[in-house]
């Protein structure tokens, strides 16, 4: 086959696409691919899923005028081939990186965003709403079409959403990509739901086409199945469509067809819209298409290629064809990805492990331990550090699929049966199960444990995936313990804490490197609500939570140098605080500085002013508190050094202003 | 027939129902339901759903070993029945009173009280991981059984459970108790769903049972379809048994069952528990049940029966028959009800209006004002004040269920096309959409209205119920205006501001009745972050939130009396915060004290203090603060004066504080 004229770069926007052949448009959606192969093989990011839904991004763009009808992309990280093609092209080398393209779709970006989501499972909700206030006269009119993955589908809000379309008959595309990666085989009835709807990759039809056909049967066999009259042959429909799950939602169903075929996507889709009536479009696609390392390699070489690590694909073939580079677990934070992530390779010797990776042994020992410990992720095995206990001790864990809400409450089973869960779930996501925390493990007292891992600015995913407001939340609930290491050691001792402490936990740890510090021979349970000096100085006291005290210790050394001594002590618990420690620091110093890396409302440093408010008859008789934490706006995406230097989290911006403010003769204390 | 000798006084525990025949157990049921009618129409209480599980309830105690097989109600205001068999016979008249039983199922209460809700859809989750639990061998084995509601399972974390039952073939039995009654004709697919399986009473079978009578088939049919294939046979079960919705999730189905029958769902449970695998059962009851103006009212019998309201009934019919009294609608705060509620008619005159009386007449003002308003409701149509919108304008309206996640994503789907949507929804049940709310509406800074009733302790309904949380949740996220009304003139203003404010907005009022000011003629927009100082006075500050405010006016007339006139502001916004009003008072008083109707850990008195630490100097030159608030426990059911009393929320406890701080010579400014 000869070179055709590339056709790419003359689509700068979805316009460029209308009056192209579908051979044409094929051409687009491959030449789409081989770009993002280019260009994430080269700077890094989300693989596999971007080229999935090359085919459908130019289908759905080729039929629909953007921004007026509403593409909605369920979890942006499948959302590449859109950004090139609706006038992004140029600017995808920037993706995920410091003021360049965001992660995922995000509304201030671009008109043909229409919505933002990191978390999964949404899009069906927004579309519902999107074409019912457009029924109501609301805006401009147009189509609207929410793309949605099968693993996103596990999330009970997409069911919500469904049971909302069906019952308000709104009319809309539902389009289901089903790459069958997305949950791990084990995972849910859903899963093997979608394997039966595989088997039948020939059918394209609604059930009404399954009814035209059934009468035309060879052999006489359609008379003889109209003479058993109408219900049977419903019946029959019925099953040959594989679509029962969303038609008795009452959602018309089409399905399967190939997600990489635009013409056959084309068609379905125009007699999708066409229909006055929700419909679902199941298409099948292959999660890292036209990448054979990924596409070859079977199950195994999909989740390799998930995400691709800075410059490891180069023409596009794997840098190193031995040994493809992986992205530390900590670059996909991407919750739709379920794929399991991949834990990078062992840094050379004296580099420290991940939090991750020490929680994931933590565990791993715990479970050894004592039998009644049951890690449970809400499909993050490898992003949580679960999928060494379910390598080792699969009887020990349970990956529920992203459905955060049934996760807490089945550990809060779990713990009604004298059990120990353990819930992995990022600080972001645990969010989804907010409710279960106060209704079901707090208020009935569970003994169920969190795991938050990605506490605080998590980096390139951005503000849908930054760990932000957990302390406040925490914090404000009874019967909780909520606790944050401020090194790998701490975190060990934190686990056997949570697992030991009868009642419900919390503990919260960063992403990325830990600190450094040996690893303890054996795990303590530390004495609640105790917190540790570390460091006795004069004046100011700065006081840490979590990633805290890496920023109070590295500040201090910086104030030495000017000549002034801190204290620095570890809070270790925001909930019970140590109360007698923060009074014991109030009256000895000028200052107290509370540092951690969550919101300033509420949070840690709240609950020292809160105490000391409290329990000062006359404030002047204790030290000024000064709290340093995440500001009260969303923060962007980028490495977390230059958001943290945006934010004001290091040390450098502490030590400069507790400078400012001892120079200021701030809060002397008579 | 002749009167049997009375069973139920010798029923002191299951164990007493063990050995009876299914005759006497169907007597025992009878007693049951006549003893709760009698009880629950003179002191008032839940009532239809009681009365439709009373044969459930005798069912499942007489095959079981309660409490180690584990019988789970999903929200436990249909556990009358079972809080009557299991010992609990004599405290009945006692329910929902202060230091009485408790409005739902109580884990302190009763051993057989396996989990506490008060929240919709959590049981089935529960169940899976109990009975994972015991698959591993953690505490003793025992049978599982999840009664839920088909209103319950509109909500998506039942969906999420289901599929995780099914993907793990966790061996247990779901209970679906199906009254009809639970969602609104129009809510979604699910209630049509169930209305086709229910015109189908006569099935008893498993999908395995049908394909046996299918080959039995008169007419030689029964060949003929044999000779048509596995498949088609397949698929001819398929449709004759209602349960596909649950077979394509691996859940096997039995149904529909007569679930006044004790004997029909004795065969029927007893077959699913044989069954190594999950099993829905599903019985068909008849909420109000044996009571005859509930039962022949249809519909709207039903309905006004939900709950009764005290000393309604005499001798088992109503005492009035003409005009039966019922509850106001804020006594029955129960989530799964969602029979809509039945407001109060209207009192005397002079008496003032509920605050949801106030909501509900403002939002219909609203939305006759301006097209885009659109009220949206998750079940709670009438508690939450939107029954009036329903029906007037019902165009502008959306009920989505038991599904609080789904309700904010519309809305957020409503506000990206322009539309101004109001989600109308407890304090307590919106917990079940906090990532929503931070991901999707504050994140996304959508211009989406959340007005929570119920803010505060609600009374009867208990710990599950309060609305406790929300002023420190919202305050700690970015974007959002938070406030909240002293009165129900500023209910109308705040519903005008949040409609007219271009952004995430939420304001909270309590349960019950307003103060009784004069409505505005016209609502008038806020300026965003403005208090109002309501009485100028001397050395303290009383400064109130929401329904704060009422008691810092009640504390400074009983201070007043006592020969010190404090100053009395309404904050008005926790969020922004009137910081140059805070910083007015702090300067020019001795003490602030701050009144808030929720949890102290990050609420309104916190956002006090923390502007003024961050901004004064030296803590010795501003006021101290006291806050007044909400424990950092959880508090019980019962009156809210009683509660309210409890946890020291009264202008007399208040004054007292103040009191004592003064003659403490707390807090001079120098």
């Amino acid at each position: 086959m000869n070179n055709p004229r590339p056709l790419l770069p003359g689509i700068n926007s979805p316009e460029d696409l209308k009056g192209l052949s579908d051979e044409q448009l094929q051409q687009v959606a491959d030449e789409t691919r081989a770009y993002i192969i280019d260009v994430i093989g080269e700077i890094g990011g989300h693989f596999g899923a971007n080229l999935g839904t090359c085919e459908i991004a130019v289908a759905l763009h080729s039929l629909l005028e953007s921004p007026r009808d509403k593409i909605l992309w369920d979890v942006g990280h499948q959302a590449y081939p859109h950004k090139v093609l609706t006038g992004r092209r140029e600017q995808l080398p920037t993706i995920r990186q410091y003021e360049g393209l965001a992660p995922f779709c995000s509304i201030p970006e671009s008109e043909h965003d229409i919505m933002g989501a990191g978390h999964a499972s949404t899009s069906i909700s927004y579309g519902v709403g999107l074409k019912e206030a457009m029924r109501k006269g609301i805006g401009q009119d147009g189509k609207v079409v929410a793309v949605i993955g099968d693993g996103a589908l596990t999330g009970g809000v997409a069911y919500e959403a469904m049971h909302a379309a069906g019952g308000l008959q709104t009319p809309m595309v539902i389009l289901l990509n089903d790459n069958g990666m997305s949950i791990s085989p084990n995972v849910g009835a859903l899963s093997s739901y979608f394997q039966r709807a595989r088997l039948k990759p020939g059918l394209f039809h609604a059930r009404e086409e399954v009814e035209d056909r059934l009468t035309k049967l060879p052999l006489g066999l359609g008379k003889r199945i109209e003479r058993l009259g109408p219900e049977l042959k419903t019946a029959i429909k019925a099953y040959w469509a594989p679509g029962l799950l969303f038609e008795e939602l009452d959602l018309a169903y089409m399905g399967i067809i190939d997600g990489h075929d635009v013409g056959a996507m084309r068609r379905a889709l125009t007699e999708a819209f066409a229909a006055d009536r929700p419909v679902v479009v199941h298409v099948h696609t292959v999660k890292g298409r036209g990448f054979a390392p990924a596409e070859e390699g079977g199950l195994a070489g999909m989740e390799k290629w998930h995400a691709a690590k800075p410059g490891s694909i180069v023409d596009g073939a794997p840098a190193d064809s031995k040994k493809p580079k992986l992205i530390p677990v900590q670059e996909s934070d991407a919750p739709a990805s379920i794929a399991p992530e991949i834990l990078e390779e062992p840094e050379p010797v004296a580099a420290p492990p991940q939090y991750t990776q020490v929680f994931s042994d933590a565990i791993v020992a715990e479970a050894e331990r004592d039998p009644r410990v049951i890690g449970i992720t809400a499909a993050m095995a490898g992003g949580a550090g679960l999928q060494r206990l379910a390598d080792e001790r699969p009887e020990q864990y349970y990956d529920v699929g992203i459905a955060e809400q049934n996760a807490v409450l089945m550990a809060s089973g779990i713990a009604l049966q004298g059990g120990k869960p353990v819930c992995g779930i990022y600080s972001t996501f645990l969010q989804r199960a907010y409710d279960q925390i106060v209704h079901d493990v707090c208020l009935q007292n569970l003994d169920v444990t969190f795991a938050m891992d990605r506490a605080g600015l998590v980096g390139d995913d951005g503000p849908t995936h930054h760990g932000a407001f957990d302390i406040a939340y925490f914090r404000s609930l009874p019967n909780v313990v909520a606790m944050a290491p401020r090194d790998e050691a701490m975190l060990v001792h934190m686990l056997r804490t949570a697992v030991e402490h009868d009642g419900p936990t919390a503990f919260r740890y960063p992403r990325g490197a830990a600190v450094g510090v040996d690893l303890p021979a054996e795990a303590e349970m530390l004495p609640i609500g105790s917190g540790e000096t570390l460091q006795n100085g004069e004046k100011v006291a700065l006081v840490g939570y979590g990633s805290g005290v890496g920023i109070a210790l590295g500040a201090a050394g910086i104030l030495e140098e000017e000549g002034l001594k801190p204290t620095v002590a570890d809070a270790r618990f925001v909930k019970p605080l140590d109360t007698e420690m923060v009074e014991r620091l109030a009256v000895s110093h000028d200052l107290i500085v509370t540092i951690e890396e969550g919101v300033l409302q509420g949070g840690f440093g709240s609950a020292v002013i809160e105490h000391l408010e409290d329990n000062f008859a006359n404030p002047g008789e204790r030290a000024r508190v000064m709290r340093i934490g995440l500001p009260d706006r969303f923060v962007t995406h980028g490495k977390p050094d230059l958001l943290h230097k945006e934010v004001g989290f290091t040390p450098e911006a502490v030590a400069a202003k507790v400078q400012a403010a001892v120079d200021s003769g701030v809060a002397p204390r008579h």
